[in-house]
């Protein structure tokens, strides 16, 4: 097992990483959590897999576990959920120390996070990731929120955990798109911060898929460490933490185009990368060796997906209007090289429209 | 105008208090904001009143004003007008730097604020109060928050506005039972903190019962810069901020008992007061002299409500399940003197119920 401590102005959290984690969840958690009830949230999907094992987990003399499922799905992280949770919370009259227990990906996290965050004002959370994007990214920072009719994560709050759990037991039962889904935050995370990070991505991207569950706990907590490192400089997102969207001003603009369904946020996450090193490159401010590589790594990932054709006129649309514009320069987080990036203010708005165009070249 | 500081960890804000303040809310507000749009929120009684007025004292060159009205009284305050709020801040396009204006009682603000501190994990904040209650108390200290079927806020955050601005002018339109319900909680600061705010109270309460408006400026002042001194030493009510709870266990019983429509907040806030005042007696801790003017004081303002007789037994149970107990004694905020109060732990079960039950007298 691997610990990585968060480090926040309220005091640190232990990310923990390993095999098996889930049955021993009661034990890892208990040092963090003061009072004696725990609502463990789940989602349908999640629920018939490690529901069981992780409420035996926690259970113990001291606890008691009350399990609460929503179905499956972005949908459900919305206003009724969150309404949900929090009469069951009043209803079992959990105080400030008791806790809620998210179990799942980022959805559940997200919807229980906030609930957490809110009720009370305020009481202690845990994640137990059960995705690899939640486990290497979701999980870390504090972001939690629920969806609105008009966008995604448009009311939420900053609540960090108690301790965050993940067993690699779970990569097991994720499908590829899944597990491509937390690469495309890694090789990101990658290229912002650590060139060895990525490179190790591009030599073992074969098995990591399989999934080889050796590979992971190195993978899993680098990314943790280099994202703990930004939140903890910028807890509240004022500054550094910025540099998280590299890619992702592209992505939005793409998954807009695709009505949110698909391509997915991870296969848009990468084609988002590949505009970035393209409008890097064209910007003159990346090698084509870096460039080359992270567009080779990104494509060969999302090839897997197969992505549909997308509408790139209408993304461009969605992007441009999403962005404030001042004088026709936009904001962007552009790659230098790969393992360091930085915030641009003067990109024209021709050549990030271009850099958006040229990824038709990947369906040709 | 009167400017009372709020000094906390992340910056300070105004809270001004003068007559006419409504029609300058704009040049007022304006330099604690950076947005364009404000949502106005108001509730069906306050509305008719102010809001054309606070309208135009907000709108301006560089300012939209967007008015949003729910029904009065308590029952708004719940998640269903939470997501309301949200959806309407989301339809408008709102922004980080773009603000909610709450124009109203403690409800408008506790629901107002619950969506500033949760639409895009947290945007900008003013209050507006024009109930004496608000403005002495419910404006300070970030407290927002929305009722769940179980019991009285409790979902909700923490979350400061940038300013508040009191135009004492809307006092003339209060009840009496408003203002003595406002008065409660300024007699309560008075006990904690301040023998000579207490003593004013005991001296003018007749005039400021008119209302005579000239009297106000000190009061408030007075009770907000006492607040404002409590919760820049305890933001996020971990010590010091509990004493504010003075009369309020007692009160939480009375207002069960009467299943939360008599006695008002106000009169068991009153009623509370005496209680703890009598208890405080009984312990040797509150000399004859200081618990008979409390009394004396509480009484007469809480008679001129005529409050309907308590089922003091159901009181009395409420109180003691919502008390934590450990060996059957039970933790209270309690005066030691007009000025001066202290957490006691460790007060004998028997005697709180005593002195709950003899509140009898007041009735006989």
């Amino acid at each position: 097992m691997r610990t990585v401590w968060v480090e926040l102005g309220e005091g640190a959290y232990p990310v923990e990483i390993g095999h098996g984690l889930l049955g021993r969840a009661g034990e890892l958690l208990g040092p963090h959590l003061t009072g004696s009830k725990l609502l463990l949230v789940s989602d349908s999907q999640v629920a018939p897999l490690y529901m069981e094992r992780a409420a035996a987990g926690l259970a113990g003399e001291r606890c008691i576990v009350e399990p609460l499922v929503v179905p499956a799905g972005e949908g459900s992280k919305n206003l009724a959920n969150f309404g949900l949770l929090l009469e069951a919370l009043a209803a079992r009259r959990f105080e400030r120390g008791d806790a809620v227990v998210a179990l799942g990906g980022g959805m559940i996290s997200d919807l229980a996070g906030f609930a957490a965050a809110s009720y009370h004002r305020g009481i202690a959370f845990a994640i137990l990731p059960t995705t690899l994007l939640a486990m290497a990214d979701a999980s870390i920072g504090g972001k939690v929120a629920i969806n609105l009719s008009q966008g995604k994560n448009l009311a939420g709050a900053f609540h960090q955990p108690k301790a965050v759990i993940a067993d690699l037991e779970t990569l097991r039962t994720l499908s590829t798109a899944q597990l491509i889904e937390g690469l495309a935050e890694i090789v990101k995370i990658g290229i912002l911060y650590d060139a060895e990070l990525f490179a190790s991505i591009e030599r073992d991207q074969a098995s990591l898929l399989i999934p080889k569950l050796e590979l992971f706990p190195a993978v899993v907590a680098r990314a943790v460490e280099l994202k703990a490192r930004v939140v903890a400089r910028d807890e509240r997102e004022a500054g550094a933490r910025v540099l998280l969207n590299l890619g992702h001003t592209f992505a939005h603009g793409l998954e807009a185009a695709g009505g949110y369904r698909r391509p997915t946020h991870g296969e848009a996450v990468l084609l988002g990368l590949i505009a970035a090193a393209r409008l890097a490159r064209n910007l003159d401010l990346l090698a084509e060796r870096d460039q080359s590589r992270i567009e080779l790594l990104a494509a060969s990932l999302v090839h897997r997906c197969r992505p549909p054709a997308i509408d790139l006129e209408r993304a461009a649309q969605a992007m441009l209007f999403d962005k404030k514009t001042a004088g026709g320069k936009l904001r962007f987080v552009l790659p230098r090289a790969i393992g360091r990036a930085e915030i641009r203010s003067d990109v024209p708005r021709s050549l990030a429209s271009e850099a958006l165009h040229s990824l038709q070249s990947l369906w040709s």
